[in-house]
């Protein structure tokens, strides 16, 4: 079973909470904590053997602790997910494979692409495909089609498997911190389109790739994981994204097991990734 | 003030240090603990804002801990070294720089060296050389001359800086588990003599450096720290040896550096490393 | 067009090589040599932009360099593979879906299980699957059913993708150069069965994976490509294996895309990288 | 001797260098090129065993080649340096110490400061520091006091070793191509000052470093080399200097080697590297 909290800083948070978990006889598996100074913020993950009544436990933990505590008690469920794709194959197939051999940690509900692309890997993979294509109709109706599946599904969270359209502030508002996205770039180096061809611009000589939360906000959403990868002066843009779909692919997998396993708590417009 | 602790596991551990130290109104600024399921072990680092009298503390911790607990109270002090060298600047050099700009956090008590390469940059940075020549003379005659002088330091940590003697049992055993070396490969491949020749020889495509422990076994001590760096076909064994120098730089570096920072805990032949 | 070629090295083979190259009207695109100075070996590798006849441009080439050349010109065919499996997936599944949306590089030919594990993903990607169980039988029956089946599809190239059955001297002697084997740690580091718990067991900070094409010797063969990532204590032996399989993923992927741009030259023990 | 070229692009030409060398009898080591092909340009860089003739060689060159052509024949003479810092030392002794050592590649001809910490340390490796303040003076006046000292000592490259003053485009256009900085981000994210304090705020997951060639924009120049590290929620704006001073160190030092071994060419706003 697994504990998150987070609340304001004071003395003898650590021991109020481990104290009611060793009044329940429960055995800590791995514990983290931070301090968010600047902050005042403090930040708890806790893995305990056994399982117990999840709501008897945090009524116990809010008994002990500030009362602006938001606690989390999860006894390992499967999250529920929707992806949404384009064209580009290589994030979802990494999605589908995994989930195929239960290593993923959550249940795909459904892929919804706006291009038809991706709809043949979906069937060979018994996972429903839906196709929601952006052309001739407005920015509003495109994601009211796209809320009215994703309602359907009620899932935990939409992850944005190379979905390359722009989600309006409205969309984003409906899913507030359960849109997880993976752009291709090392944010916040090359917002917004083409980062590849920005990049192969400016002749760095490393790109990234940066798994996040969707705010309102284009690519400034609280960061979940990042990498990258050395480029050479002998890569077009062309060769860039081609080795950049291996790490977006390697740094997508990454985040999501983080999220899943409840390693990540968001505040601000920042995350606490406990690994 | 840190306080690092050790002992076999069982229910509540934290809850009771943690009580204690809420008890002495000491607030945790970042706290780690693991525990090893086959050792059946437990390890724990936090470090509190205040200072407290550290006999007290720890007496306190001992009645709420198991009776084979090892506690540490480190009023983080300055730890006190002597280094061991033999012709190779880079470690030495790393170790003297830090020293002087007073962020090494250790004192340099002196350096020992078998040759006299490496006086004049030891004079020039005002740290005692004291040339231990290992020719025509047993080994034996060797090692006493050199712990006569380690004894006369009386440091915390003695660390091999590129000091190319083998070090008998003898004299290892003296200053258990306060020993640090630098080995040029990536433990447990290529023990021994001429790593770089024998990564050559085998055609590897990564070279790597482990800081370690010394134990009794050559090259078999607990690993505090390991790095790795790319090397293609166009690596000569000499040009591998010239990168090396670079991440055997890095990662002694980073050794020391959780070594004085209390962040790290051996036990069998392991370590536990909080970082 | 690539053209790949190795000799004794003497003063002048690259103005040879490039004036057939000229003469021929064939523009460069990229061009890498490598000289082993130890062996007094020539390594070349030319990308032209333009196709001829392969034939006729291999015994220009053959008049002005020295007898020993050994001259591959490659109308960059894909290659055809037969990839070899246990019960793990990670490595299979991405080929099958490199191979599925045309990005390997290479035609998979079929796959050969010695369980039924992964039978229905191959299914899944209209690529035949065979059982050659080993049990209930020798050695030398199983890999002459092996060899068998190899010998039907006449593959340019033999994928070892998890393949956990340790093959003889006599079955690698057949298809000597062709096999490609990916081993799950940072070899020479952890030879042989289990790395991952020998990795564990030494409290290793970095664990790695290995490509390698496979010689008789076990685990000893010329090396392609190498990775690692960080452990640390917290991670048990069944963690690393899991940490484990991304990277064996990507460096069996990384050393399948240069051996079939042809940017692997095999000599004695090792590998020359054209990367 | 080290042969530099560049030109636009024409078949021919690997042939018409190799050509003339062979002529010669020079005995090529090692050999790179590059043709950029949206540029049509054409990158070159060999060593060859023995030294020969610049001028008369230059000219056999010219004779086959565009002429466009910039030919530099290197006798791999040390270059020349100037070093300017303000109060970190950790690039500067990385500096002074290689020097020391003869590992450098350079001559270091002087020191230049605008605060006096750093004249101690630079005293004790018997290199000249000259402190020219910028306080009480124009920046006109401050950056003539600079000039009027690297024109005493003509270096072939300056060094801004964590000079954390902005130079004007008129100071830079005088030493154009010739100063090299390093850049406490992973540009081009985190322009300007105080990069680690927008990377705290930021939330990033990964810090970096780059050292480029400075040209009148600042932060713009041609990038030579960068490299990251990896951070977390727990590094305070603080902390991620600290370590950010480590890769900052590193980096520039392989930058450094590159631009003195001439594996560096500039062209538009990027920088074509031969590693």
């Amino acid at each position: 079973m697994i504990i998150v909290i987070q609340c304001k800083d004071q003395v003898g948070l650590v021991a109020a909470i481990t104290g009611v978990l060793a009044k329940e006889q429960l055995n800590i598996v791995s514990l983290r904590e931070h301090v968010d100074k600047v902050e005042n913020r403090f930040f708890f993950r806790v893995e305990v053997e056994q399982e117990a009544d999840a709501a008897s436990l945090e009524s116990k933990l809010q008994m002990v602790l500030p009362s602006d505590a938001i606690i989390t008690v999860n006894p390992l469920p499967e999250k529920k997910v929707v992806v949404m794709v384009t064209k580009e194959y290589h994030c979802l197939t990494d999605i589908l494979v995994r989930h195929y051999f239960k290593t993923l940690g959550a249940q795909v509900l459904g892929v919804i692409g706006n291009h038809t692309t991706l709809q043949d890997i979906c069937g060979r993979f018994d996972i429903p495909f839906y196709l929601v294509s952006h052309e001739e109709k407005s920015k509003k109706e495109f994601e009211q089609e796209l809320a009215a599946l994703v309602y359907k599904y009620a899932p935990d969270y939409i992850v944005l498997a190379k979905f390359m359209r722009i989600l309006s502030p409205d969309f984003v508002a409906q899913f507030s911190g359960r849109i997880i996205n993976i752009h291709h770039s090392f944010l916040p180096a090359f917002v917004g389109a083409n980062p590849y061809r920005q990049a192969f611009e400016r002749g760095v000589k490393l790109i990234g790739a940066t798994a996040h939360f969707v705010t309102n906000e284009l690519d400034e959403g609280p960061i979940i994981a990042q990498q990258i990868i050395p480029v050479t002066h002998s890569h077009t843009a062309g060769d860039m994204m081609k080795a950049g779909k291996e790490i977006e692919t390697a740094v997508l997998a990454k985040a999501l097991r983080l999220v899943f396993e409840d390693r990540v708590i968001m505040y601000r417009n920042k995350t606490v990734v406990f690994e």
